[in-house]
Order: C-alpha cells, then structure tokens, then sequence
C-alpha cells in the first residue's frame, strides 16, 4: 500500500498508533505539544534527512533513517553538554512511497527515542517529490553549555571513539547497495554519545562539537568560535580500525557523530577514565594555542575545502 | 548568483548576517542554541512549506514563503492560548535556486518573527529538489492550555474574522499569478491571531483550533476530540466577502488560520468586545451538542471528505 491511497489523516493516526502516549501531557493530536520545561534553560536543535543527500533507499532502511534522524539530533544535544528531552518530527513523502516504509521508520525513531530518552510529542507530514525526516529537538542545558567558543590556548584538544566508520560504508554501500559490517553499521546507525556526554559533566570541559562534517572542518569550526589555533599532529588522530577506515576518512569523511572537546591538560586522564565507563576511548589528539590552527604544520583551512559541503557537492 | 555558488557555508554565513543577534543568550553558530526556558509549562508545534504543494514560485515571492513558513506555526502557538518565543527553521533548496530567493525569504521570516516577537535562533540548511522551509517553534504554555478537546454540550461555537479568502486568493493566483488583491494578501500573507488569542485570554475559552484545513474539517477535528457534536447553520458562518469568498471555500478552502473556538454563551459578549479591540469582530456560529456534529442538519463527516488532504490530492 502506498501513502497517497493511505491519505493524510490515516497516515498521522498510523503515526499516532505507533507513537507511545504521553502521561499527563498533551503530545500527538492539538495544535501543538504541552509539557513542563524540562530545565530553566533550554537548548534547542533541528537536523533533516534527505533522500538522495543524506541516504539512499538502495541501502537505507526506514528504521535506518528513522533512527539516524534521531541520533543526529541527539548528538547535537550532546555535544552541549545537555539532556535530550522532547521531539517533533517533519516527514515529506513522495505520494508513492511504500506505507511500509513509514511504518519502518517510525520503529527506528522510537527505537532511538527510547534509547535516548526523548519523547516525541508532534509532528507535521507533508507530500514532497523527495522523502525527507526532519527533527528539532528541545532538551534541557545545563548553566555552563558547552559552546564551541571556550577553548583557550593550553587546553587538549580530544576526541571520543574513532573517526572516519561512517564515510567508509557510504563508501561500501554506494558500491554495494547489500554491503554489510562495522563500517556500514556505523553509517547507518551512527550512535549519539550522549552517555559519554554525561560522563564528561564531572571534568571541566571547555569547548565541544559534534564531528558531523569531517575532524578537520569540525576542529576548524570550533577553534574559530574560540578565536584560537592548534596544533595537530595526523599520526595521533584515532582512525576506526575496525571500520577499516583510512586518516583521509577521518578528517574529511564527517558523520561520524563522535565527541571533540577541549579541556585543561591536566583532566584529560580523569576524562578518558569516566568516558571508559561507557566502553569508550578518548584520545587526546593536540593542543589548542594562540597561533593559527595546524594540521601536521600545515594551516587547517587548506584541508577543510576536501570537507563535504551539502549544496556544493551535488 | 544560485546557492550552489555560494555553498553551505557561505549561504549560512548570509543567513547569521540577516538574523538579529542575541543578548546573553546562545542562538546560531553552536550545535544548539541555548536560552532561559520562557516559561515552566512549553508548547511545541512544526510545519513546513513544501514548494509545488504549499506555494508555487510562479506567484509567491520569497517573502510571502518565509513570512507564511513563520505566521501558520505562530497560529498553532496562538490556538493553543500560549505564546510563541524561540524557532528553529530547515530550508532545502535546490542547488540552482537563485541566492536572491533566499535572502528574500529571510526578509519575510525576520518580519513575521519581530512581527510576533519570536527570536530565530538556529537551523539545518540542505539541498533538495524542491524548496521547503519548515519551522519549530517553542512557546509559554499556560496552566490551562486550550486543548481541542475541551468542548462541552452547550457551549457556543465562535470564529475569528472572515473565511474563505485564502483558498479564494490560490484559485486566482492559479488562474493569474499575477493576480492581486485581498484574497491573494489573505493566501500569500496569513496573519497569525495571536493579538486576538491573547485577548481571549480574558474569557473561558474551552476549546481551539486554528482554521488550518477548513472549517469543516478543523470543526470535525474540535468536536471529535472533544467527543462532542455540534449544529451550525451555514448561514451563520462568516463568509469573507472583502476576498469575494464563497461559502464552499469557507468550508472546504482551509488555511485561513483563523481561530475556532468554544466557550459558554455568556461569554460571547465579552470575547467579541475583547476582539474587537483588534480590530477583528468574532461570530458565533452555533452550539455544541451532545449528539452527532451536523451542518445545516446533515452530518459534519459528508463535507469532511471534500476537504483538503496533502497526500490525496496530489
């Protein structure tokens, strides 16, 4: 069954059906979503997926890209330093697509919503010639959010995990549509590190971004925010080994969702230390300082320009 | 010069230029902006404008996209008795659109947003091949939100201004795009009733929605949560003579985004003075039941299906 012959208002009571129900809050149903603020001070993101830039229905799954959609937000909350908390959620629909795949997709969202502790209260669909799955995201910040603008000459400059998973299985799948693997599963599946967030509000974090564009246009974004260079040496970036990706994928591939913050060099143990207790590594890959930003000597603006670029790239 | 030109980053540089900056607060340029909760209790609401569904470049200018991305979401706010505060926007675009289109739009939006004292803080640019513009937008709920299904056996059914004039406005600018005039205004440049919703705060409003589909189905929408039914005399109903308006378009047109709602009839009195101070006169349109929802003694439902649905009528 397709969704035009489904119709608008059987669509959102699919939706509706398949959405958990809120307790004492107005969600999915009224003009809009009622609940308490989750915090005294908000943060609020919004992230979209689109068909053909952002993934492919020959390898995507909708629970893939439902999932995805979520994750990259929740991602976006994490790199803040703070908690995800309500969702709404924008899908466009070619009128041909398969009922089966909204019904996919909506098991991968809240399959995320639920790992990540976010509720979806709303939404709005719409036809479109192209599917896309658009989420802003509400959660509540902490006093002292992590902005992009903090580091200060001195700091280590860290990254959680490995870099580089994610563009190695785009790279798989555009060969092979059925290509499986760590490198794929990274890709489609991208984990937010949320609890390695929370783990980092017991250091004095300084700085963060998500690494959603490639390292080297990630740290870029950052150290201009703070108004300050680094100094990077390639040979100590942690590169996914089992993802079997390459420095190249690294620093230009982007999407890995991975955590890079910056911090006074003397909490860098204790960092790694309670970042372990979520099964992952930190690694400590430079220093922030007051000259310009260097990779391997080399200014950092000379490698961004290889970086993905969405509207130049098509 | 098309957006493809300029780039992501160059086109989200353009975007900062044009937003207002904030005071002590976090907006664009982090992972999430960040700001002090406007209140304890939120609303939450999203919708997007799809080009080739929800505006057509043959007659809607930038402005008028962006203006209206921003005035029906402050609508849903204003339905629900709450006020609007902080938005998120998503713009796709096609890589050829023209860069002039774009900041066109940003004219609109930023009018709209000081227009209804929303601040844009943040948002997600990609390509796509069809132009969509879709907001968040977090608000102050109150203690007693006006939910739609509030409705009660007895109350009075009420309408802000005139409906009709929207729909009225799209079949001349399909005839003519160059069309003009008050219908056209009516389709291209909505105008939110938050200045009328903030004034109904004075009375006991039981219910809202927001003309969004057409007072049929919007009505439909109302007394089904409320598990109520109705009886109006399509006599009654405020047909917007000033766009030459039929009463099938005030039924059937949608996207009027004036206010429907209910209250007891002892109220009427007041809420329309209340109104009238906005220069908008408010009608009441008949009663709710406790039987079966009827318009000119025939069941609601019968005229449901002529209605506007995204998905179908493609």
């Amino acid at each position: 069954m397709r969704v035009s012959e489904l119709g608008e208002q059987g669509l959102i009571e699919l939706l509706t059906e398949r959405l958990p129900r809120p307790v004492a809050e107005t969600w999915i149903g009224d003009d809009a979503a009622v609940f308490p603020a989750p915090s005294e001070r908000l943060v609020l993101t919004t992230d979209t997926m689109v068909e053909g830039i952002d993934f492919d229905l020959s390898y995507a799954s909708g629970a893939d890209v439902g999932w995805k959609a979520l994750a990259v937000n929740v991602s976006d909350i994490a790199a803040m330093g703070a908690e995800p908390s309500k969702a709404v959620i924008t899908v466009c629909l070619p009128p041909d697509t398969e009922v089966s795949f909204v019904d996919d997709m909506i098991t991968g969202l809240v399959e995320a919503a639920s790992g990540y502790g976010v509720d979806l209260v709303g939404g709005d669909i719409s036809a479109a010639s192209e599917i896309t799955v658009g989420i802003a995201l509400v959660g509540s910040g902490s006093n002292a959010p992590w902005l992009r603008s903090g580091a200060r000459p001195g700091d280590s400059i860290c990254v959680t995990g490995a870099l580089g998973g994610s563009y190695t299985g785009l790279q798989a799948l555009s060969a092979d549509p059925g290509a499986t693997g760590e490198a794929v599963r990274r890709h489609l599946r991208p984990d937010a590190r949320l609890s390695e967030a929370r783990a980092l509000g017991g250091v004095g974090i300084s700085a963060a971004i998500d690494v959603s564009d490639g390292l080297a246009i990630d740290l870029g974004r950052l150290l201009s925010a703070s108004r300050a260079g680094c100094e990077i040496d390639s040979g100590g970036i942690p590169v996914d080994a089992a993802a079997s990706a390459t420095l190249e994928a690294a620093l230009y591939g982007g999407e890995d969702f991975e955590l890079l913050f910056t911090l006074p060099p003397s909490e860098v143990g204790e960092a790694a230390s309670l970042v372990a207790g979520c099964g992952t590594v930190v690694t400590e890959i430079g220093r922030v300082t007051s000259g310009a930003p260097t990779l391997d000597g080399l200014p950092l603006d000379r490698h961004e320009e290889r970086s993905w670029d969405h509207l130049r790239n098509r």
